[in-house]
């Protein structure tokens, strides 16, 4: 999770910082994607400040449970925890067009496990799908280091086709076929719009 | 602050918690506009539920300093504070176009102050306007209990001459006359969308 200043640059932890709990900076949250989000964030930064989009990664949710206030201009959390989404992780308007999407990886070479999304995730995506938004995934094989931008539709097929004894997974070559290879560039680093530019136009 | 479960009904503190600390929901946030808050965020519902559109407000942005996890499932949040948002409270998709807006009150009776923006919400409306997204805010004068939608382009008329000496709040008299006044309904609560509809067919 990136903190963000209102101008978009990563907040970084203070080195001089120190506590006796685990600092947050070493906290593993799992399969939250970290340094993709990282890579997408620095990409909707190139894009907002050549305004080219205004994309967005939103605040993690946290139910807050205790608030302790010194004085009224400092109010520190003293218990909170993290909650599931209810939504996709990004969206924004891009060319007149609402964007919504997700971003997942995998250690797997061969396959994308479908338990990186949850129901409601896909439901989001549906409801946005339904509103004419343009919704999509963006996957990577960590180990292979390939990027994907798959659409909510080419998602939902095989979500879908879990229930009556389908595949948990989308395998890799089902994948090369159907979604956009993404490659690394310098500005931006995941050039993804272009992907978007072609979902847009076809 | 409404904490929402992923149907999109609120979170309710189990009234057995107990703290040594002040507890959240007595947490006065100041001109966060709670209860206008509550009542968008029911529209939204019940916008949502009934497929006539995806708008979701984001959550806050908090900055977390220390985090334990006495278990792996259970990750608590020590230390945390509250950050100001870079963009507006909410955003989504309406009939393929993407919606973006901020809702404020006011206890004055006549003039609507323009603190209750800043820069940063009115830098990032000017980018969605730019991207042909649709950006507004909902004002209420609580003590007149009157409500009203005023695009992100009549707001930023009057943000805009404060510079050059201009008035500091936009008078009520001009917001009856630029604005579209919201009335108060049942399903949903504030139908902000109706005017919407006015901006996007106007």
């Amino acid at each position: 999770m990136t903190i963000r200043y209102p101008n978009g640059k990563a907040y970084r932890q203070p080195s001089h910082s120190k506590s006796k709990s685990t600092k947050f900076a070493n906290v593993n949250f799992g399969d939250r994607g970290m340094s993709l989000e990282a890579e997408l964030n620095s990409s909707n930064t190139y894009y907002l400040e050549n305004d080219i989009a205004v994309i967005h990664k939103k605040p993690i949710p946290i139910q807050i449970v205790k608030v302790d206030y010194p004085n009224r201009s400092a109010a520190v959390i003293r218990e909170a925890y993290f909650q599931q989404a209810s939504t996709t992780d990004y969206n924004g308007v891009y060319r007149g067009k609402y964007l919504d999407f997700e971003a997942k990886e995998t250690k797997s070479k061969t396959a994308f496990p479908l338990k990186n999304f949850h129901a409601h995730q896909i439901e989001h995506m549906r409801k946005c799908l339904a509103q004419d938004g343009i919704c999509f995934v963006i996957i990577r094989f960590a180990v292979l280091n390939r990027l994907f931008l798959l659409t909510a539709t080419d998602l939902f097929h095989y979500w879908d086709h879990q229930a009556d004894g389908g595949r948990k997974s989308i395998p890799l070559k089902d994948i090369e076929k159907l979604a956009t290879e993404l490659h690394y560039h310098i500005n931006p680093l995941i050039p993804y719009l272009a992907a978007v530019d072609k979902l847009i136009e076809g």
